[in-house]
């Protein structure tokens, strides 16, 4: 019922469209006394921000928040917080073609047909500009988390069909953002960073995967039956632009072995319950275990590429469409950011539906 | 907030756990004037029972449902539809040896972490059996989506390492009842059933692929941003026990593809807008464009094994523990119900949202 | 969206018909750990039933509440709560004579448009029967407030003309119970009584007040917007069968007089911020203040008399309807329960919410 | 859970406090193709602005509303709708010296339980200013019901004790804005004006009533149990800063008269379904019968008084606290847009929600 708005106890509203005055959210349920860190905030948009590097686009926007209300004196008051951050490089022009035409695998179709016409002007809606709002909402989310010293890393570990063969175990989480597509092995990046260059000349776009650890996650976190944990991970994630699948710990290699192999024997890890093996992903029976949350994210490739494709109007006439403009030629370098604020908000929310577990 | 609740519009909330009294629900929102077809219902409760063939849990259930309102002279009144099913076979003392232990990869160690103790037998609410309710207010679902030619076709895809290499254009969906794996290609299911009979010789258990597909939806169901209908999918599949992964469309591999190549381009099929291909998995922007929703659904082994394993009880010391009973080698065919009553839940449920797309 | 739930974290969701199978319901969302008195639930129960004394309806049935699941060794689990009535002493043949009839001030007509037909049996999903489901609920939502010594009791203050003059610190609440019309003033009482009788000779049915006190609350339960403790409890109180107004506090009152005889001064009562009067009724901005809650529910005279009237049937045709079988003439009595039910409800709901107020 | 949010599927979010940077709100669930008339919606803010005459608070706000989303070229889109409303003549040196009182029914020492801290400025989210974001809201949401031919009319019917007594069908509904008090009866409206003149000068305050009637409600609108069309109303209502009470119909008059005085017989009037006298107040079993809905709500005195009043401060200590600034004397002419906006926020969401009621 709820189509713009995220979280159960942590809720997150957003709007706004790609070319219109200004996107923003309101950030409700937060609780009162959380210091705002509003660098932070925006260092986190930064990070999404178009024009940051040369393998996305090249569109200039600072993207810069204000928030409206709910914070006094540096820290939450309880009540919602509103937010904005003006548009301010719409070219719309560069849409006025695309008025009547239905690009393949974008939205403009299915929009016209739910709504009966469209914001045509860079996607309107659709635009993945409107993750900028979730980036907002995620920070605010991780500030909450921060004070649990729980942490949400996401990174790149596959562009096309370069993939990085290393865990989450086995990378310096600390070195995602010392390049500009964003994975922690250096080696592997240039490769990616080298495919996407040969990738963008050719007018073209390429997918990838999007991994995610989230560690020191208290046991206790999640619901049994529809909100599992992983099922509400799955959720915000696939409500990202572009994504087509989600897995959790083993996923879908799970589904090639056999319990002997794939269960998690329990340990005394001094006085605290661990497991040896973490095929679970830190989550058994939809609840957290307090082991590490580790997921990964499918995009496919960006549906807006510099060559011409056949379609049809809405007309149901025979059309050529090409894109113009400046596109991302891979979208996950940006991606990052994203998923982080999405993990951010379900754990928070869940942080604080969790407190109403027991009497 | 809705632990058990799930939906917009027409909502299933479920109660009971596998050795209590009864288990069941409620559906509300269902629209007035819906003719219930009892035997219809029940034959989807009886696809997913225990007991129907010799690679499932051979305990037996007769898994009956008894509706208790909401129906008046054979049609839904508006009313909320409450229903029982009442549990037969509970064996409580088959899990009084695990009062105390948590056996690896189940939820007993996340439950009395989360609640502070919990109901051990059977494995409580977190038991697969929670999902009949599930089976019935899918059932009820599909009946909505029968009166306007929606059909949802689930079947079993992979056991462990035995994949099926055709699509579901490729396969006679009638077909997928008529073995006991529930595989609509014969030869492949024969090698499934034969690796599950192997598998559960050597008490051990194995995993899998459900696949789903989803036809005549029309053009404008699902919901833009955060409940895209591929989202709503995504969290209704990662809810069922044992699931971790989802993909749709394209999935996993359109991370590795090219935009060129993905891309589906629009054509006019007689006066219809329809994709010559349908990487999109019928889905776009989050809406769907009228072409076959698609999906996999990745299920990890069943966590009983009849084999010794290591573990911890509630007190942190270490114990050996062993499955007993009558349980699941493979959860796939019985699966393959519960993934077709959760697709029937949310594509009502979108039915239903999308009467208010336009004024 | 969710006509037959009622609460955010606390909540019920009810079913069931006057004349069907069964009625019952799910709690969820309480926390676990909690001790159930299966006697207190049942008393509750009682007090709302039918046939208790001469003044109220002699319809004869048991109301035995049976819980299915979510209880384990007399504790909630914090799993939902599944529970059950069966109806016993249905004479449907008393409504047949209704089937097409359109009853005055009935829900008669209001449901054959909504839904296009009715279950005209008792009044189906209308009948007040539908409140012994909330008084289930608010039992085990009084056991979470009994551990916070919150106390909620109501008493009718009103029937017809016959009003009690004292208000609820002049009263002895222990007395409620104490005669069949629960006013727990002897005098007034017996001219309720008395009331009642003579009305109920007469074929006809009068309405009344029920006045309501929650001792003990805490300051900072309540929303601050839409969600003000008092608009919640308006709501929930409103939504009881028969009910035309609501007010707390100075109420109806307080439009007539001036701030300065208004305002509740503060005042230091040895180390706890108290008010000198109170006609904030015991919440200021929506949220308590640790004072007294009271307000009062109106009741309109039950529909169904024991008189000819005049009316028009399913095909717009004037008929002639007259009362059968066993109606209640004053319902107030029975409506004690109920409506510290919802108060119930309401104060458990809002201490859960109130647990992520600050972080 | 949603503190913030209103409505079910047309849904109102709002943030702001009444000295912060800006107010405003989401609107989400508006269909697409609703047409916005930005200057009716403006002249709706302007009937609810401070400064409008001598009788309310002498504060200047232009309160202008600027809509950043989900309206492109006149027409709804479907997305959803963010606006802003910037505060302009916010005087927060009125309330440095308040920062650590609290003032006499007011929400400070609610606030500073239920959060710890306050936003002390102006009362901050507790202030009225928030309710010109539902009346955005509710602006919006009438423009859908005039669509449909539905008429939503407030006005003040009482002013501490002075009262109209006639009731809506005995008034000229297009005169409530030909005075500044918004009583549609020239002679009653005259002492109003008077009276609050008075008051005022006494550096006092007074409440009163709003009275509102509904029409054109098609039968068929509200849901049975919880969500009484009346209960929702009162929801409403009572969320509405300073309202005391609510009735409907008859309301608290309905409590002392007879069923055979208060039944609405049904008659046949040219072929439809009407009724003779409407005590019912349009509404039967909680849904809608298509007579007028029509109901009284109670507003207590504004609680700043140019008065000295004994209090406390955050550290019990006995103080003196003033009202200084510019306030209302009366809050009724301004509450009226209110109620409305409350109102129409109601039938919108209802008659949406009521195109799921049958298949």
């Amino acid at each position: 019922m709820a189509a713009n708005t995220f979280g159960n106890v942590f809720r997150l509203t957003t709007f706004g469209e790609s070319h219109g005055e200004a996107i923003g959210g309101v950030i409700d349920g937060c609780p009162a006394g959380l210091a705002i860190d509003l660098d932070f905030i925006q260092s986190q948009l930064d990070r999404r921000k178009p024009g940051q590097s040369h393998i996305v686009t090249q569109r200039k926007e600072s993207d810069t928040v204000k928030f409206l209300s709910g914070i006094f004196e540096g820290k939450t008051t309880g009540a919602s917080i509103g937010f904005v951050i003006y548009n301010e490089n719409q070219k719309s022009k560069d849409y006025e073609h695309l008025k009547e035409n239905y690009r393949p695998s974008h939205a403009d179709y299915t929009y016209d047909t739910k709504y009966g016409f469209r914001d045509y002007r860079g996607g309107g809606r659709s635009s993945a500009r409107e993750t900028a709002s979730r980036v907002v909402g995620g920070a605010v989310a991780s500030l909450l988390l921060k004070n649990k010293n729980i942490s949400v890393n996401a990174y790149v570990s596959q562009v096309g069909t370069i993939q990085l063969d290393k865990n989450h175990n086995e990378l310096d989480l600390t070195q995602v953002d010392a390049n500009v597509v964003r994975c922690p092995d250096e080696r592997v990046a240039s490769q990616m960073i080298e495919y996407i260059e040969k990738v963008k000349k050719n007018g073209d776009t390429v997918g990838g995967l999007v991994s995610c650890v989230i560690k020191n996650v208290p046991a206790g976190l999640g619901e049994p039956v529809f909100d599992k944990l992983h099922a509400q991970l799955a959720y915000a994630m696939m409500g990202i632009n572009a994504v087509k699948g989600f897995e959790y710990g083993s996923g879908f290699n799970g589904a090639r072995v056999l319990g002997s192999q794939h269960n998690d024997e329990f340990y005394n890890e001094k006085g605290t319950i661990s497991t040896k093996t973490n095929f679970s992903g830190g989550i058994q029976g939809g609840i957290s275990n307090g082991q590490d949350i580790y997921f990964n994210v499918a995009f496919k490739p960006v549906a807006t590429i510099m060559q011409l494709q056949n379609s049809v109007n809405n007309k149901g006439e025979e059309v050529e469409v090409g894109g113009r403009g400046r596109h991302d030629p891979c979208v996950l370098p940006r991606a990052v950011p994203i998923v982080e604020a999405m993990a951010n908000l379900v754990i928070a929310d869940n942080l604080l539906l969790a407190r109403n577990s027991k009497i």
